[in-house]
């Protein structure tokens, strides 16, 4: 990487990664952004790897054929079932959510249990389970399927969501697990609901959300790619850019993307991965 | 149509439309199945017109090339988007789910007053209400985004679900629309909720499964197509042969498939629509 300024390609099956992108436009100011949302084929999390992998490759593709420097897979599905092939597919640095989520994790919990939440295909994957035992820690993870659909209805602080997550974490946090003490949002959307997992989940649970964790690890492996800024460069910083690409409507991105970033997501070009 | 059996190609975007084959083995037994879902892009309820109408040609043209020698539209977001587009592309003739399910309705409602359920994408094509009005009835349709997905989780009978179709209702027949007496079931994954949905709505209201009206309309057609049976032909009735088609897992096809069908669904075979 040679510029000064590198421009970072986010990459999701949706709206989700968006939290991930709200989280590095905090953290990695000092940077341009492309945004890929596969919303005509999402959500990801009810499919398979073989599926999950090309069509990850693909919008990775896509991204570096519109400059990104670095790939950041933000979707927890994506990550779990097709890092490996993404990484492989790719001529540039590739940071997915699970290993910043379960590094995370190994720092904030104190009797190395931890549950993890996410979509089916995260689940399935055990991709969070590996990391977390490979950092000597008992996981249980735990599939969620309808907080997604709960956060897309807008419902992140509703009587049903709250009932729903009680029901998952009541499973979740049983069996052997109820003196867990970390619980791992493993799934995009889930930021949003957090102050309603905080009421949800036991009270001593420190809730390590993957969308900040990934943001401090882009921001470490920048740091590690990029000489330190000068004084001048410091005073020139501008905004970063951002430009978005969905492969869906782009009225629908334009809606539901500000309620994920919580800044306008106005500048929106739809894609067609068959043309 | 020259054949006295004919084959007929079922469309869905995943398993709904099951639902609609359920009923249809019930009706027209004398036919052979290929039943299409394209579990990798689904769902298609959230979904532009524009990605739904070129999925859609994408299943019609498989299933044609297959030997289908009519195409059921067992998906109302696909009816509803995109049934002109996809009758014009086929060669073999069309039924879709919104025609049938309006007349349904038409027979049903004795005040003119109808409420109708689905997806977000079928309610804001408003097809359901156009064909309502033009049987000189009163519409009100009401989108359900969290319906399929309590659904695919399994929790027909949840009290969950019984407090989110609670609500959805409450608002449909809300405003103007407390005397309305027919509610139209415009998803083909609604009629697993019948029982609960008959439980939630007005007591006097009477439901309209679109999956029971469209296999209704299909074997009228069928009769007008074809010669009557001999009795020797209706001696040698056998039992429909069934052929599967999925763009997802066809593992998770036969495990979900049959929840919704009742029937096995092992004969499934994986497609790649861009191959």
């Amino acid at each position: 990487m040679s510029t000064r300024r590198p421009t970072i390609g986010v990459f999701d099956s949706g709206f989700g990664g968006l939290t991930v992108l709200k989280a590095l436009l905090e953290l990695v100011r000092d940077a341009d952004y492309l945004y890929f949302g596969d919303t005509a084929r999402l959500p990801y999390g009810s499919k398979s790897v073989e599926t999950v992998g090309r069509y990850a490759v693909e919008a990775a593709h896509y991204l570096e054929a519109h400059g990104a420097q670095m790939l950041v897979i933000a979707c927890n599905t994506a990550t779990a079932l097709a890092l490996d092939r993404i990484t492989a597919a790719a001529h540039v640095p590739v940071v997915g959510v699970v290993e910043p989520g379960a590094e995370a994790a190994a720092s904030a919990t104190k009797n190395k249990k931890v549950v993890v939440i996410g979509t089916e295909a995260t689940v399935s994957s055990h991709a969070y389970r590996k990391a977390l035992e490979a950092r000597g820690l008992n996981a249980r993870e735990k599939a969620c399927p309808l907080l997604v659909p709960l956060v897309e209805e807008g419902w992140v602080d509703h009587a049903v969501t709250e009932q729903v997550a009680g029901i998952y974490l009541g499973e979740a946090f049983g069996d052997g697990f109820h003196d867990a003490d970390v619980l791992v949002l493993g799934c995009t959307h889930y930021p949003l609901l957090k102050p309603l997992l905080h009421r949800v989940a036991p009270a001593s649970v420190t809730i390590v959300d993957s969308a900040e964790s990934t943001a401090g690890a882009v921001a470490t492996h920048l740091q590690e790619l990029l000489p330190p800024p000068s004084t001048q460069q410091q005073e020139n910083r501008t905004h970063p850019r951002l430009k978005f690409f969905a492969t869906d409507s782009v009225e629908k991105f334009r809606r539901l993307g500000h309620r994920f970033l919580g800044h306008s997501t106005d500048d929106v070009q739809h894609v067609d991965l068959k043309e």
